[in-house]
């Protein structure tokens, strides 16, 4: 028997019903299907941190696996539900962005809006349609219904970057996108940017602290600062067996600088 | 193959062993299960929680699904450890009033009282009924044996309300049950008990502020109270993008009081 | 079909992309793998808790089953890649000691340091092996490749003491090796060692209090202090529906002291 995959993400925590119920539906119209939490930690009404925390993970999930986000402050207002159809999964979610990057990287196919009532549950609350409308649609596409079935075609979605990202003067300044559980600060700047020249030339400023970058966390002493590419070719700022958000008080959306010097000709 | 579904309810939290163990008893018994959990961040010991999550999320799971609840603070006493079958699906837990609403709400059929040792691990443990008898009972239960072989039947069980709800003189008195991550405020007033007159008359108060009612959170503006009838069709008090548990510093048991207002004969 | 079970136990936590990233990887090997999560809120780098994690639940899981722990605060150096080969199971992490108490107590069959590439995503960070090398390792141990294709056979894997248990003169001297959720304080102290004398007689001492055993919470009074043979076999300090931990001010390492008092020949 074929299990087809079902992701989760949503900022709904794991203490209320919320999840276990959008569970529940999928179950109960597809019960073959193989249901994965990517989080629901995302903080409260952060779009940006679902979009970032999806767009890191989709690619590691099978060809047809069926991704739902549920990061949603304009529920019940009219923003679209969003089925949309990639050259590799299918994702499914509000239209405010929280699809935006990962659709975007692994190149659209289709963009359909979630009109099809027969895709919904008989009854749509107006703050949950998480359960009474994503997870259904996800349940019925795990079962092998056609996308288009969903709703008509759409030629756009709100776009969301993650993060501002520019070069000049051989100088790139970049942001802090997502802050780890350990206080690792990822930023948006992927190692193919670096690219050009020898990487230990690399000068990387962060709160008026500046590092090199290290191959590996044990380069460095217990509790030092070091800058690392990350395990998704991003640039990270780390401290060997510590946080870096803590040591430095970052946030999400502080700039990093990077510098490179010593770059002669050769 | 069937892939029966077990769910989890709990206090026990994510950062110990007991859950993991849970259902390591229930796969080596049962490696056909498919097991969900619902939450298990339930606060300590807090039967009205546990009753509440269980009675929200169940019916969204299909037909036969078999739930277990494990808030226990009796464990090791005399209390029963309890098998009630529903017109529609399974509990197994412990007799102090977790099952009770969501069984009294689904229909009560058979009531058992789990004796038959056949059922549960060879070793019981005095402080964790969970792993040892409620576990095993339902990896059993899945793997298809009659809940009668559970042991003798009951006629009754503990009882346990999710608030107290009073009308009056066309007051509704009623309280807040749950307070979920986002500081939404759920509260016992189900909307049939608002249904007699036109739902925008109503005035509800909770701490001495008043709030009319609201279709979908973006009604109001960002920061702004509101109330809306929820996802459970229960009244709930919100704050839209924000936590109405922190504006108003309510917490659990709290009273609800509605008022009807303007509501001249037609 | 038949579904092998793979556990995940890391101190990744829930609200980052790296136990979906794991998942993803595992699934898009072996689709029929069933997983797991033991916990990923093991305190970060703290081996030690990682150990007892895994050591308290294992045995719990059918046989066959295959168990990955991803504690690694040496990821990226010299520290070797494990699979170790029990007489009941399979065991994956790094060599640093998270996999020592389990392996020793079912009993070591064969390890292997991990070194096949096949066994690997072709592309390895120096910071996440839990994806990149742990998490397919177990993929294609679950779709049935033998152990020894991981890479050539070791002798020895460092080991891990989880906390020091010596008698003298009667008296047994242990630790509090892990404090749960419920401020229970589980020490390392097993039944056993405890079954030469009447079990009343002993008196237990701990932050200068002394308590004697119970066998259920519910023998002592709401927010009691008492000592019981908790559901792993082995002595815990409890407090009856309140935490013990909170109580005595006690941290992982603090010593508890076993007196045998009255115990006459018989």
């Amino acid at each position: 028997m074929h299990h087809p995959i079902i992701t989760l993400t949503s900022d709904f925590g794991y203490r209320d019903p919320y999840v276990a119920e959008m569970k529940g539906v999928i179950l109960s119209i597809s019960p073959q299907a193989s249901i994965i939490d990517i989080s629901h930690q995302v903080d409260k009404f952060n779009i940006q941190t679902g979009a970032f925390l999806l767009s890191s993970v989709a690619s590691y999930y099978p060809k047809g696996t069926i991704h739902v986000a549920v990061v949603d402050p304009g529920v019940g207002t009219s923003r679209k539900a969003l089925l949309i159809e990639t050259t590799k999964q299918f994702f499914i979610g509000p239209d405010n962005g929280v699809l935006a990057p990962v659709v975007h990287r692994q190149g659209i196919q289709h963009i359909y809006h979630i009109t099809n009532f027969d895709m919904m549950l008989p009854k749509i609350s107006p703050t949950f349609h998480g359960r009474d409308v994503f997870a259904p649609m996800a349940a019925h596409l795990a079962n092998g219904i056609s996308p288009s079935t969903s709703g008509p075609e759409l030629q756009k979605i709100t776009l969301l970057e993650l993060g501002g990202l520019r070069k000049k003067n051989g100088i790139i300044w970049g942001e802090v996108i997502h802050i780890d559980d350990f206080g690792n600060l990822i930023t948006n700047i992927p190692v193919e940017e670096l690219g050009l020249s020898d990487l230990v030339n690399l000068v990387i400023q962060v709160k008026n602290k500046t590092v090199k970058l290290s191959q590996f966390f044990a380069e460095k002493k217990k509790k030092e600062l070091l800058a690392i590419i990350g395990s998704h070719g991003q640039l990270e700022i780390s401290v060997n067996q510590g946080s870096a958000a803590k040591k430095l008080n970052v946030k999400i959306g502080d700039p990093i600088k990077i510098l490179e010097i010593l770059s002669y000709p050769q």
